[in-house]
């Protein structure tokens, strides 16, 4: 790989050689993925990228820690719509507002373009099983990209994990082992397993490929924005990968002069589950949180990225805003209204974040801003129902029809 | 519309002109939207597909019947991906097998055509409201793509309709009225409060436009396929207008040659519901069935366009196979396991009925084939945890997971 130089500990600045099954520094820090800026923006322009058929996360090969002869696998990841939310922004009280909805991707999360790099680094590594230990999208995504190429998955869960979930990872062909215990025991046999076996290792937070799959969010962002980018993107936070991947992305297209200028993130938690929030606001380390919010996919009270996150957050001048469980589902159905967007809860959380920032009156009316929905709401449809009330419910009769409209205050006579 | 000639009734041939809210014949047959063919095929052609950027089902306008200045609807529907499934192939023994995901929709399945179809003729018409009976895929479908479009959706639904799929649509904004009654009952209201407001009717057998929205699968398979169509097209049946529409937009490429030969359709229905394949196998008029079949979006006893349907299959010398719900269960588990697709199980019938027609020795070992999967297993987890089995369950001990490998059979040292 000429355009990448090595892995960098974010930590203590130790510099490993960029080899396909990377993981953590000795020191335990997490390693940053370096690039040869220079060399790439040579070759990598916005009048090559406006000739560009390819419509994944792999239009972007020239800022992928990828070998050029390593094949995409095969799902489609990435290229997700970014849609003009101008209701929204109306709604809300800001200039201008887009969604970049990421539950449009194969598996339905954006977890997919993790998975998806780490099948590719998992090839070149000349593995043939990856595992992971997790109980919701990254598992998910793991088994339907290494299925796609052909490749086997162990995948660890707590018992605790939703059956419907567990039966998503089964249907891709994954072996399961639901392990009787907390989700730290869970990981701990993965662990175990993982050193035994030598089977790829899919952890976001242990390797450092991974976000580097993630960031090609923020590259479609500038991309179908053409190149203007605004004032915020707004994401959901849990374990931190996901806005360091995004915060990275920003950073590579400013490197090789894509962008010129960088927008702030918004982090956005739940405020049952907030430690790296906290830490911003509280301008403190971080310290673990127990797990009260029922946005499962980021009810991560030790965040095992928070090195990385804390930095994009403050690198960034980013904001940090946290959400009641109320304020969550309060902004799927925003969303969904709005914009016929069906997140899940931890998916429309960055959404809930700038609604909540707007009514504080703490974004200025002239903003511009991305909200980021990371994942689909057919994922969770427990807590939707929940959410949306009952439906008017009466027998085959008009006049009974025009009773309940009448009763529901409803206008059936819209011109 | 200059390329629209008019709609012609496919029993007794009556035209009438394409106005937006065009309904069935007076005769009760229903419509099909006549193109001027020899217009088309001078302004689309490869060359000019081949240099359009717009991704999505309204890369076709030229085949659509809106006019030059009516907007495509928000939602990104269509452009769908095309996997190769080359694993799948051999494990069935044919020579080339593709899969056509259409479950990467924005609500997450090709209902999505028609409904964005929906929107953009009620926009023609001036239409704010826009309406339906249905419990699945349609309803949430419409629901989706109308919030995004700023139009109000009032659906009909019996009272039997899974509390999910409620609470989907309510979370679009949708007024939904559960009607205390079979499914006729819900019909029956939601005609008589249609023809009160006058609003936009989305019911696809009688809304000509809406197949012509769902043809468009046909044009990305070819184009995908760089115009070398396959031998066989593969698709689930139920009430007849998805399996129409397929034909309808292989016969327009062929009239506007775009593709030379027309590939012949294999139409899979559920052993437990399965009219419309009965009459092509007997030769016969359709008669009702009972709907035994866990395949809910094809469970349809009294195919409401049965009339299409069997003209397409007959037209395209094509095949008809009927599976059991337990081999469409097992389809969607192959389909997980070799190519990463999770698929619900109407989705899934098609590849469940290849596979079928594989194993019967009626498909020839040389035949290529496109199945199309038409919706996403997300929408239905319930009978995928029915269908998938348990996973292993253990404390976290490693020798305790060295003898669960050792008494599933399971190889854990892959290289």
């Amino acid at each position: 790989m000429n355009h990448v130089k090595c892995g960098r500990c974010v930590r203590c600045g130790r510099e490993y050689p960029a080899v396909p099954n990377l993981t953590n520094c000795e020191c335990g820090g997490i390693l940053d993925i370096i690039y040869d800026y220079d060399r790439i923006r040579t070759v990598l322009t916005r009048e090559t990228l406006k000739n560009r058929t390819e419509r994944s996360m792999w239009r972007y090969r020239e800022l992928l820690p990828v070998e050029p002869e390593t094949p995409a696998p095969p799902l489609r990841v990435g290229w997700s719509p970014l849609y003009e939310a101008d209701r929204l922004a109306k709604e809300l009280g800001i200039a201008k507002l887009w969604v970049k909805d990421d539950g449009q991707n194969p598996t339905a999360s954006l977890k997919d373009r993790a998975s998806a790099m780490a099948v590719a680094k998992a090839q070149e590594a000349g593995a043939h099983v990856i595992a992971c230990s997790s109980t919701g999208n990254a598992a998910s995504s793991l088994a339907g990209n290494a299925a796609a190429a052909g490749l086997q998955t162990f995948i660890f869960v707590p018992s605790r994990a939703p059956k419907g979930k567990v039966a998503q990872l089964m249907t891709f062909g994954a072996t399961v082992i639901s392990v009787q215990g907390s989700y730290e025991d869970t990981f701990e046999l993965s662990k175990q397993a993982i050193d035994r076996w030598g089977w790829y290792n899919r952890n976001a937070a242990i390797n450092p490929y991974l976000s580097e799959g993630k960031k090609t969010v923020a590259y479609e962002i500038a991309e179908q924005l053409d190149w203007q980018m605004p004032d915020f993107i707004a994401i959901s936070v849990g374990d931190g990968c996901t806005i360091a991947g995004l915060w990275k992305g920003l950073k590579d297209l400013h490197a090789v002069g894509l962008i010129d200028r960088l927008p702030r993130l918004i982090s956005a938690q739940a405020e049952g589950c907030c430690p790296i929030n906290r830490a911003i606001a509280e301008n403190r380390p971080w310290e673990p949180m127990e797990e009260n919010t029922l946005a499962d996919s980021i009810a991560v009270g030790v965040p095992r990225n928070a090195d990385k996150a804390l930095m994009a957050i403050r690198e960034s001048n980013g904001l940090v805003v946290n959400v009641s469980d109320a304020e969550i589902m309060a902004a799927q159905k925003l969303l969904g209204r709005t914009c016929g967007v069906f997140g899940e809860p931890a998916g429309v959380t960055g959404t809930a974040g700038v609604k909540k920032l707007c009514e504080q009156g703490v974004l200025p009316k002239d903003a511009t801003v991305v909200s980021v929905v990371t994942g689909n709401g057919l994922k969770d449809v427990a807590n939707a129902i929940k959410a949306c009330g009952e439906p008017i419910s009466i027998p085959s009769d008009m006049d009974l029809l025009l009773r309940a409209f009448d009763e529901h205050g409803i206008n059936a006579d819209v011109k």
